[in-house]
């Protein structure tokens, strides 16, 4: 069974990893890193592990981790991957990479968001960990740069329309709303109960740094440059996200044709559900799975399609598709370990 | 001292008026009326009141509303108002009310979205009750038709910058967020804690009936048909209400003209706030008051204005504005009633 | 494979219990039925199973469900259940009836707290369903009462110290909290998420009828009339409950004794998690699992235990311990379906 | 008119007072001071404030704020205050204390729960701020100690009742609930949204500071000692705190008896609502307001009392009983500035 290892198992992305990993019917959970509370058991800090994950959370070091696990997932905050992850790989070690240190090709776009990028090569040779989409390349890629949650929940609706030639690519307007969770576990006011209860507001108005990401994707798929409009938003609530996707059809109005082309290109794949006619998503109907559950309508009076898109913010937005690029890369099933079925509220 | 009544004052918009009104120098909640709890107090159905307002509800009836009131504040449903509001026009009575049925002055508008009209010539003459925009003809209305609360976020960041032609009509998409009290206080499962709780939705996607309400004044405003993309959510909060709108502008982007034209159309009005450049509305920094807070960001690449507004839903988008109608109907000072200090949280 | 049916699957408990059982690897769920909406998918009233669980609600009849399955939850209103499940058990089905009717073994106090029992000899066999302590009646149990949500997170950390002489009998006060799922999907006022956020309040005080249940057992238990003061609260939060119970030890205040004789009592018991002395219960740590968490302070001025206990109210309060009993009476490893791996948050 | 300040502005109950200063008719608030936000004006920190109260934190000095105040407010953290009130008391300011420093008059309780006290003379002179039952002291005083918000919640109901005798002294156990914000703004992994959301826990039980605050006053009102057992507990909300009290009745249970020990007791005090026979205290009928509600029932099989009182904590329990004492010290209406209408909702 391979073993696998996450580094950095004590953020909220981290602990689900340990979640899922430890339920996992093909892998075993072999080791776990943190810088802050090494020597602490998971379970001290997350106590409903108590019992169930005990492991004691390491100090990371390359050699131990190397000699444990046979894949890593890194859990860790932007620039740290980019010294970490190309030691790993020298090893032989395949990863999985949560931060944004290998979503880009296009080292420059990273650059301009983030910071300089000591691991341009290996970023150019990452692939973009986006399951229904990139499943072929995920499958032998040695390193994967899981995408952001708010990409997730912008490209899967988008990509198959785009690709149909069925929007006007500089129309495309998304206005995604996220719950606290993705603010991660670190202290900050913004965070307080107190802050968060009663509230709602955007924040990172069209300069988040998920936008350059969702550009370069829909760029490549495209073959033309493509800047969305994207605003994110602070829900009050712990997991989930939902945004909403404005574009303008470049035909007339076919609410079918545009069922036909999300069904036929999804079909098959088990966690992206369109939803039914009579249906649309909520958050609280994807909370705790891997799926994104996609809704659309048309305004006919503007030629305007509404893309709706839900998904858990650290499920299918970080740790459960993390785990499904592991799948896809291990051959095992694509659910394995991400079957569990959905709680009714 | 003026005598006000409140018809309706156990559903949450009646209760915010009675708090407010009871709380108001210039006037004298006289009368208060409920169908379903007549010879109640309203301490019964809000404990909050207790000792406060005690006063009992009564049955409605004309002819002793009439006697009791000289200004009258309808907080019904749709539909009920077009009946009685003409009988307290005729007996000489000033009525603010706060459904649908006197927002329209084209009345097949109303008739498409709602259902037939049984007072057009009164809804015609009524007054659309946007305080900072229509004070003038607020100031000498016989009925205002008090504004939905999803227009209300919606038309104030607007406006200005429309009169003002700095936006592309057929461009503007208004994506709503709306806290639950919106619905009401009656029983639907869609309202229960355990259906709302960390749940986030679209409904009524580009079909809400607070949409023609919009395109109605906006195509006033405008001298054009104008009809906006509308898309409203559902936050898991009790009161607050947060509108993105999305628009192009005519000309180049340049922040300074839009800060300058809508600090110069809300110079002096106390209720509309424009945010300072390092700030951004946020539904709970208005909560439990009457301000309408709008900020603003520039998206350069695709030349496109974003507008946030952010209000509470029960107060300037309801209950609030209605007595700011009232305040300016009987030449009081427009804040009277409704200048408490905000909470910090 | 046993085939399992569920009556009454379209209630919070139900739903708990469909989403289980759909995942349990020992059982197959037959049929689902519900008064309400017959003729519907699950799926369509709890989206979250949709592709998931997509079996359609049938219309409950004898015939049908017991030609369909082999042992029956029953998830219905009080009342209902003692017509319903003399005739499953007639036809040689085992039930697990998750309402108050087949809890007592005193009919007499059942009348006293809700209405005439028409099953009396039925209800006089029927085995109490807190498996951590009547495990081996259970087993070959024909009708399982299962416990309420708040006796079961008041007897479990009671039993072993009564039992042991270690509590005043006549001292013990629990108070209770419980998440709004406890009150069912039922349209009330109460339940609406503007009166339930922000809210907490007591009710039912000393009077609710889960009161009887507890001392009928604690009584039975102790071989002498046992009365407790028991007091519920409402939290503003779907799943959890907490009680914390109060007691006046016999001896002197001895920690250890207390520990070891809870730790003794659950020695090998899955889902019984006495708490480490540096922790204390939280409901989050037990959602959506079938845990109990159990901790204890000594107040040694006053002699007096202070213990707390935690559980999800819809798992380990209703849904999970019911099959948790059918596991122990179909002789299957206890924690079958019952072992998914808690989330951290 | 009286000039006031506060000092430690902007903390949670540093901000509520500035809230209850700022609209108050009968002092001016003519000074706020913070150690971590001098320079910078409120209402960038708590920006429902904007426009409203955008007056700039000053650093704390004693000559600046000396100069221009009259009466001071410390709303800083314990040990702080011991400092610096002991110079404003010098230079003939009265103060009103939010802390624990001056709380206590056997200053040896202070220094068992919390440090050494190097104002001991001072703090054996200080007043007891519960302001419904040492009015006639506080009007006169030179030092409040403005008391605990959960001593709050536990004295007002009990303190009449102990008076008259009605209750055994050694049997008194309180569970109390209490909203986040008694944690106030600093940071800390307990206040984090993610964690407090569906989370409900007891902490420091029977260990907390504010029980010794409750013996002290206790013994003092029953001449002899009494020590109370009181677990407090986390509620997912922000403002809000309630209290279950039980309590042997020294005779045999007669709730006419209670009631009118406790309606007698608070006839005419505008802040402390006894509920009817058929209500019971709930956090949301407090929020944002002055009042404690409090209400009880008779456990008759146990000859046991159970007392209900509800507070907003950061109002009734800290800013504004603190507003209530500087009313009473400069003779001021009891309720000004703190009559506002509660909310509804």
């Amino acid at each position: 069974m391979t073993r696998v290892g996450v580094v950095g198992a004590t953020g909220y992305a981290g602990a689900d990893l340990a979640r899922i990993l430890h339920g996992h019917p093909g892998v075993e959970l072999s080791v776990i890193t943190s810088r802050q509370y090494a020597g602490v058991p998971l379970s001290r800090i997350y106590p409903s592990f108590e019992g169930v994950i005990d492991r004691v959370c390491e100090a990371f070091s390359v050699d131990s981790i190397c000699e444990k696990a046979d894949l890593i997932f890194t859990a860790l905050p932007h620039k740290v991957p980019m010294d970490i992850v190309p030691r790993l790989v020298e090893r032989g070690k395949r990863v999985v990479d949560l931060s944004a240190d290998f979503r880009f090709r296009e080292v420059d776009r990273y650059e301009a968001a983030y910071q300089p990028h000591t691991a341009r090569t290996l970023s150019e040779k990452a692939v973009y960990g986006l399951c229904e989409v990139y499943a072929d390349a995920i499958r032998s890629a040695g390193v994967i740069g899981n995408p952001g949650c708010y990409p997730t929940s912008v490209l899967l609706p988008l990509i198959p329309l785009m690709r149909a030639g069925l929007l006007k690519r500089s129309s495309v307007i998304c206005d995604s709303k996220s719950g606290v969770s993705g603010a991660g576990r670190s202290l900050s006011i913004g965070s307080l109960y107190c802050e968060v209860s009663e509230s709602f507001r955007a924040y990172k108005v069209a300069e988040h740094r998920h936008n350059p990401e969702m550009n370069e994707v829909l760029s490549r798929e495209c073959g033309q440059p493509v800047a969305i409009t994207f605003v994110p938003h602070l829900l009050p609530m712990s997991r989930g996200m939902l945004t909403t996707t404005y574009a303008e059809l470049t035909g007339p109005a076919d609410a079918d044709a545009i069922r036909s082309c999300l069904t036929g290109f999804y079909a098959g794949r088990p966690f992206v559900r369109i939803c039914s006619e009579n249906r649309l998503p909520d958050t609280r109907n994807v909370r705790g799975t891997n799926f994104c559950d996609i809704g659309f309508r048309v305004d006919k009076k503007n030629n305007r399609l509404i893309l709706i898109s839900a998904i858990d913010n650290l499920v299918k937005g970080a740790a459960g598709q993390a785990v499904q690029n592991m799948n896809l890369m291990l051959g095992l099933d694509e659910t394995a370990g991400l079957d569990s079925v959905p709680f009714p509220l």
